[in-house]
């Protein structure tokens, strides 16, 4: 370890044994004797490495926590298993055609193996959730399910709609990203018997490093030389929260706003009509200001929890998330 | 109810308080505060008045066991809701038009929300048996969502195949109808705490009456004045039972079948040809018996049930969905 090693791959390095096994499980579960071609769609994508966010922060609570059974790998494997198959039905829902720099799924095995094989690791993730006989887990990941749920069809309706509120724009990425963060926090705490306040606080420092890491990317859209596409939210009309602030902190430009999101009618200099309100009204600013908030929210409700290298490592990680805005 | 009452019918009218209860547990639960489109998407669907088959197994197998708790009505709202889902997705993937004589809701909605409400019906479905406190009821109705998506995967996979098997065929046809069917009956008996054997019973009761039903759309779809497209399967080849069987019993047509279904290439006339080798070979005759035989083993599986008048409607119900092939 150096240095310069980042929080996610450090927390890689000190729960190694244990992302073995729930890769390892992982294979196991979503091989299905019955439709071979179901690991050919999934290797795919769990084949393309993601960073393991997700299983990581289960099994990164359960430890903090004391935990020493073997449901952690069980958990960390669900939550997995629910974000690919999220990742599996959104590129139906986006109509996209590249994830992690290679072509989606859907473009390789069309739309239907999509939903259905999505499907298939949603029910694999509760059949492992099942296994581990609690039924308050059962409750968290089934609640987050229905949160993400409802975030994305929140996000398909607020698409193009001026009067989309910042309170839409927090549901919609407890949606798309902080339900699950939230959820995978929670479980590593619940079944390791931490106290309710500790469960609360865990629950709240996955929330906040979610909603912390989806606003800092929605701030990254609009700065360039990140490497992502410069103001693609604009030109697919989502109302993320700097256009939110924008959008309310320049009144005059309501015909403007109206013929390029509402109507979704964009021609040439509109981009650069938008990244000029953005710095105008400073909506860009303080949505930075408000994503770092979150990432200093995250890191206060570590406070209650035992002092412990897996602390300082989740400590760090909700700086990291927001690293890059400044 | 007059002596041409249908058993479903019958059914409906037995347990029509709790039907009701059903249907008001469904609609509450499928609003969503967050997002309001989501019951404009599903009361589409549970409002073109299904026969609510799935859920009268459920309350009828928990009432046959002498079951008078109230988690029957979240049971049955839960089947729904994963056969609604399954529809929704299914809609996707087949690229279907029409559902039940109206326009499905991938057109009206299109297939983004059908995604996206479908899972958030899954997820809901998953909260509602998280409320019965019961982890093999969790484990069964898991178990059974696997089911249906493998055999969604496995029928995408075996399209066009002339080697599909009837043992493929067989799978395909559990995870479509026949696994909700018997999760359903299943789960009546277990929070009924009727025994392992009764249970089992209730089980295979369920799985050869939905395999039964399926065996018989499958003849159906050759039988003229069905008010059903004629040969609909032969034209998507899609490889039934029928055409297994007629494919099997006509060596020397081998070049027929890879030409129309291989490789899909149909011109006028193959229609009236494979409906000649449906007959020649016996294949429709023997697959109708096959059919038959399930239905029987359906009733079979009554006999170690309590005699009730609810068990004489669902030896009848085995009858009727047979009955069409008469």
């Amino acid at each position: 370890m150096t240095a310069t090693t980042k929080p996610h791959e450090m927390l890689a390095e000190m729960l190694s044994a244990k992302l073995e096994a729930v890769d390892a499980l992982i294979r196991e579960r979503m091989a299905s004797e019955n439709a071979p071609r179901i690991p050919e769609v999934t290797a795919h994508l769990v084949g393309a490495g993601g960073k393991r966010i997700r299983p990581m922060l289960t099994l990164a609570s359960a430890r903090l926590m004391g935990y020493e059974g073997p449901h952690d790998e069980k958990l960390a494997a669900t939550v997995e298993f629910i974000h690919t198959a999220t990742l599996l039905h959104d590129d139906v829902v986006d109509e996209s055609k590249q994830r992690r720099g290679r072509p989606t799924a859907n473009l390789l095995w069309d739309n239907k193996s999509s939903v259905l094989v999505g499907d298939y690791l949603f029910a694999r993730s509760f059949q492992l959730m099942v296994e581990t006989d609690s039924l308050r887990v059962l409750s968290i990941l089934s609640n987050a399910a229905a949160t993400i749920a409802e975030g994305e069809v929140l996000q398909l309706s607020a698409m193009s709609d001026l009067a989309t509120s910042e309170d839409t724009y927090v549901k919609i990425v407890r949606g798309k990203t902080a339900a699950l963060f939230s959820a995978a926090t929670e479980v590593g705490g619940v079944i390791a018997g931490a106290t309710e306040a500790e469960v609360q606080a865990l629950w709240t420092y996955g929330d906040a490093l979610g909603i912390a890491f989806q606003m800092a990317d929605d701030v990254i859209d609009w700065m360039e030389g990140t490497g992502k596409g410069y103001g693609d939210d604009f030109r697919e009309c989502k109302l993320t929260l700097p256009m939110i602030r924008a959008i309310a902190g320049s009144p005059e430009e309501w015909g403007f706003w109206a013929r390029t999101i509402g109507k979704g009618q964009q021609q040439e200099g509109d981009l650069e009509h938008v990244a000029a309100l953005l710095a105008q009204t400073g909506a860009l600013d303080s949505t930075r200001q408000t994503a770092l908030d979150w990432a200093g929210k995250a890191r206060a409700a570590l406070r209650d929890l035992p002092e412990d290298p897996i602390r300082e490592v989740l400590h760090d990680l909700a700086d990291y998330v927001v690293a890059r805005l400044k």
